[in-house]
């Protein structure tokens, strides 16, 4: 009787991560979650299937298109999580009570999109969002800026910076030229500066009618780069908090162009950019008003940036920062022949009991293949213990990477290879 | 303007997770993580979107109608997993010429069911499986019990055994009472024998037309314990093994009316349960053939079994064993007036810089509020440089859990601190 089969794929912009990709990305988030802790953020998770009503309307229509939603049989509206940061809304919105305040939280989870898949554009990704509400103080945006130095230190990153504006002296700025009726549309087309460079800029602030006198006085006001006629108060207290926390100059790089295009920013605002790959924006965020407002009363303030994860992995991958993370196993014992069975996994015993990451080969088999296995799970050590070195009381220990033997006596077995994990 | 609020609420059947929640979750899954690295058993993920072929069919009418599925706008059909058993199949139908053989992995992921939400049921949960495929030998048998006697062990549980049996002797006994038309239909009536006791099962068996006698005698087989008559080898073989890797006996029961309704199982199974909780079986699994026929034209036989994630949970919260799980913070250093900031930040920073979790409070409050904040987040020290302390180069340390407090030089708190931490 033939069978059918049932093609294994996988849907495009999703993906299957074997061990080795595994272990390349929990060690990412593991180096986040320890600087995101170090600073006392903890994490909170939110479901994946929501109401509908919860995702859809917040993303403007491109978003909603982009929503995967559906009826379930009891026809309720659901869709899956667009973003973070509006579960995190309605989860603080349904629990602000029971939450210390200021609140901070890290949440890294999936999201979803029903992109048309193509480079770079996924259908199922990870986030990885860090937020502090229910203060207005300025060294919460201070914090921020050392959590995202200290992540990028730790992954390794070397020239990496945060560009850092706020909304407050952009919008004083286009006050101050006239350009206050509808600032947003402005600060969208100044935030593709990087994307579509300066002409870019002024022929789509012409084209939404700024006159070319105003955009000419603009452009010379951002390049002279003398704001000493506005208020930069908020900027200057940031860098000296920035200062005050012992980050580094080098790190903070006050952009005036930086617009950040979403509309719910209201004061600092950052970007981060690495010169060490060329991979656009790895982080960005700032200081927004009103977080909950579309689930409650309450209004929360508050810090909050995104690290772009993927794009990190990516820019890791490219800098060849990820290819001594290893798997689980540290030791492989052989199995000699079924005689060995025994002695083997004595040995066996001794290491997992010393906390050693260890695994036994399930069966007798040539050497060959089993060193094989080893070399395929990346174990660095292979003890082998044939009748030779059972009679002497000896194991033999492979090294794997250079391919090194050492026979040593059994019962030194443990503090030897302790010596190397 | 009035505001239209959304009501902030989730689906029944799905559950926000708070940082109290999830430090005893994450402190949960990092010690099965641990304890699956220490036997080679690394971690791989699949989409939580897949194509709805993957899925359905594979879990008869019901577990069909409980798979969450819709079209996408695509048309494509799209289905959240039910468990990860498929999703693995699938994975390493599509992968295996990349895999090391055997392949051991385990998966801590969500799963999704469209039941109706009751007590013990959810829509949204996580699933824990460990396996090991592309071996025969009984030592992955063994391993696996290993592997399920040091998990129950790292997580405080006392009085738990593993109920073990074959499925082959199971066959070999209806066999011998001449009940060999559908073995499977009996299995899952003897299954039940936890849940609707002996009278129950008898009767059931009645039911599908097996006669009084056969059910006599069949009981008193099961009930006398002896079994000589039957090919005891494969069990006994299983229990040396176990001797072998050091497994106490006490931990692992013979029962030779486990049954485990499921259709796929070949030869050893096995289900936990403790004593300490009355939450019926903790973990299931046991040994299959042809994990992935359904997907590709490789056989894998392998052993596998599945932590019940959430049932465990459960029984340790009423073990009362995750009341001391910490979050991130260890230390809040308190914001006494303006003039003290730079003091307070210096005392932050060296603390940060020591490695030690540590926060400083965002704006001066009144003592009382700071100390209400660290309650809150449980952080277990408060530092407090006043005027006072600061005069003489000292620090006040609070202890958050005794309400004691201590002045010390301002130079001595960093090792002071970590005594403790």
């Amino acid at each position: 009787m033939s069978r059918t089969i049932i093609d294994p794929k996988i849907l495009k912009g999703t993906r299957d991560f074997l061990p080795t990709d595994m272990a390349k990305r929990d060690y990412v988030m593991d180096v986040m979650r320890s600087v995101f802790r170090k600073y006392g953020y903890d994490t909170i998770e939110t479901p994946v299937i929501n109401y509908a009503e919860t995702i859809l309307g917040k993303y403007g229509e491109e978003g909603d298109r982009l929503t995967y939603n559906f009826k379930d049989s009891g026809d309720r509206g659901i869709a899956l999580p667009y973003d973070l940061t509006v579960p995190f809304a309605r989860l603080v919105a349904a629990n602000y009570s029971n939450l210390p305040m200021p609140f901070k939280r890290y949440q890294i989870q999936r999201v979803w999109r029903a992109e048309k898949p193509q480079k770079g554009r996924l259908r199922e990704f990870y986030q990885c969002d860090i937020d502090v509400i229910g203060t207005k103080s300025l060294l919460a945006e201070a914090e921020v800026a050392r959590i995202i130095v200290s992540v990028f230190e730790e992954l390794g990153f070397e020239n990496f910076r945060i560009k850092v504006n706020s909304r407050r002296l952009m919008n004083a700025i286009l006050d101050s030229f006239g350009l206050d009726d509808d600032p947003l549309a402005l600060i969208r087309i100044i935030d593709k500066m990087a994307k579509i460079g300066e002409d870019g800029v002024k022929n789509e602030l012409s084209s939404i009618g700024v006159s070319q006198n105003k955009i000419t006085e603009l452009f010379d006001a951002f390049s002279k780069g003398d704001f000493s006629a506005y208020d930069m108060s908020e900027i200057e207290e940031f860098m000296g908090l920035c200062k005050d926390l012992c980050i580094d100059d080098k790190y903070i790089e006050f952009d005036p162009c930086l617009a950040r295009g979403l509309d719910y920013y209201t004061g600092i605002i950052y970007e981060v950019v690495s010169d060490d790959v060329d991979f656009g924006t790895l982080c960005a965020g700032g200081r927004y008003d009103d977080l909950c407002g579309l689930f409650c009363k309450e209004d929360f303030s508050g810090v909050g940036v995104a690290f772009g994860f993927e794009r990190i992995m990516l820019a890791l991958e490219k800098m060849n920062r990820l290819a001594d993370v290893p798997l689980s196993s540290k030791v492989l014992v052989t199995l000699f022949d079924s005689v060995s069975t025994a002695a083997s996994l004595a040995i066996y015993n001794e290491l997992v009991c010393a906390g050693i990451n260890s695994e036994i080969y399930f069966e007798p088999a040539k050497l060959s293949e089993q060193f094989k296995y080893a070399a395929k799970k990346q174990v660095p050590f292979v003890v082998v213990s044939g009748p030779d070195e059972r009679a002497k009381s000896e194991v033999t220990v492979k090294f794997m990477d250079s391919g090194n033997q050492k026979t040593i006596p059994v019962n030194q077995l443990i503090s030897y290879i302790k010596g190397y994990v």
